[in-house]
């Protein structure tokens, strides 16, 4: 094989109660990528369209991650890259994952897959870092594996495969805005009460039980953000409106996709993820805020090769 | 039925990571209680041995859980209870647990099982609240529903039950020394790291994917506790020499049961339950305090029928 197209997927981090480490992946929205072998060493990116991203391996979240691929692999050949983005910089539906995990998941098939996705994820690591400042595996590691996933720990790092209710589906909200991943990180504080963290690990361990058992009444009563939504939804315009439509709806819950400004619903069905994502659109139709809106079933597969 | 015989087992309250949510059922440490319908109504307490503790309904755990099943009962009758106790109050592995989720349930049994497992808890959580001066529920749910149990929330009560994997035996050390609860609740700070809260929310989750997947590994990599164990520690003499000689014996994690003085041990099958103890016994006999040392299989069933 010397040319592979694949589809990279949008992703929600945090998941409300699971800030760090808990993540899901989208299947309706994603960047499309061509990774193409060449004889010379190295990675060139040869096409950007969609969004204006730097061309140079070295300043591209792709190209990063790419690098520290081919870095450890020593292949015989390089590669380069076309990337067909359609996942906004900056929506927090994991943009720059998307792009971090496509490159090195591609390159890991045209070699034969000699990595792991736990490996894959690793320097899809190195890429993200360029787009947020820190390692995170947040919005990689469901990219790469698909489903919902748990970041048990970065060093080492150690992810978890959560199982997915074949019912669930997601509906995102992406308000046109603006909101830096370093703000929405120097928003937070660096202690909490107990008592918040107390009820917050007891939402994640009962939200993974509910994943394990399909329980969606237990998801419902489990997706509760105590510690980072009172402050970051602050940064979000109308946030508690969105929300308490989504819920009145019959969102499952609503929270932050990762640091925003896009807010994700988990919903039971097809049908409800569309009522909730009716219901949104009348709140942010009265806003002078533009916005887009996606529907997806939850992605358990990861990327796609095309 | 007039009169009822039952086994009231010892618990193991936070299991490391969990703390106030999480707990677990032991087999082989417990109490005994006979309960009997008397035409008096009201609940007499005509029997304890064992420990020296109120022989008034109202200032005793049993008494006071069983009025509060009563009151909401009103039964035509009333019952006495006799206690044979074999928990040493203020040890760390439930006593009063015993005794106030010991009561509620026979008098369940007698009166046909009008009430759930989340019923007896509530009720048994007002007699815990004698002994521990606040309302929880972390060693009352192990005792009552048996195996593995995450206390979702106190208020709605919501109890959810947790997968034993079947080689899971506990190790348990007791040393003979007085921690107040009080005191271990006093010693813990009132805020705590965001990082550390999110290292322990993962190991949360993680854990019960581990109970979930029968993972002895990843259970191994989970019982973990940055949060409380580096305060209560303290209290307890010697903790770290029994916890590294455990850990080295093949524990898969060794932490506080409850608020101590008790220390547990988790291990994969009998064999390395019994090279644990022996471990953590020769640490133990070379100092001047005495101890008890247990072992036992995961109790999934919690309370027993004589």
């Amino acid at each position: 094989m010397k040319e592979i197209k694949i589809f990279s997927p949008a992703t929600v981090a945090n998941v409300a109660c699971g800030f760090d480490v808990l993540g899901f992946c989208l299947d309706s929205i994603g960047d499309e990528m061509i990774i193409r072998k060449i004889s010379k060493k190295g990675i060139i990116i040869t096409k950007i369209e969609g969004y204006d991203l730097p061309y140079e391996a070295e300043l591209n979240v792709a190209g990063v991650s790419a690098l520290a691929l081919i870095e450890d692999a020593n292949p015989d050949c390089g590669f380069e890259i076309e990337i067909y983005k359609n996942i906004k910089p900056g929506s927090g539906i994991g943009s720059s994952a998307a792009s971090a995990a496509g490159s090195v998941f591609g390159i890991n098939e045209l070699l034969g897959r000699p990595y792991s996705n736990t490996d894959l994820t690793y320097f899809a690591m190195k890429g993200e870092a360029v787009a947020s400042k820190s390692e995170h595996a947040d919005n990689l590691a469901p990219a790469i594996f698909g489903g919902f996933t748990l970041v048990k720990s970065i060093s080492p790092l150690e992810i978890l495969e959560i199982p997915t209710p074949t019912e669930l589906y997601a509906t995102i909200i992406h308000p046109q805005i603006e909101i830096k991943t370093s703000e929405a990180r120097a928003i937070l504080p660096t202690e909490v009460a107990l008592q918040d963290a107390i009820t917050q690990w007891a939402n994640v361990g009962s939200l993974i039980h509910a994943l394990h058992t399909s329980d969606y009444g237990l998801l419902q009563r489990s997706l509760q953000d105590v510690i980072v939504e009172p402050y970051r939804s602050k940064l979000i315009p109308f946030f508690d409106d969105v929300k308490q439509a989504a819920l009145n709806a019959g969102a499952l819950g609503a929270a932050i996709s990762g640091s925003g400004p896009s807010i994700f619903m988990l919903c039971h069905g097809p049908e409800d993820a569309k009522k909730v994502e009716n219901a949104i659109q009348i709140v942010y139709a009265e806003t002078n805020i533009e916005f887009d809106t996606y529907i997806s079933k939850i992605n358990t597969a990861g990327i796609k090769i095309l």
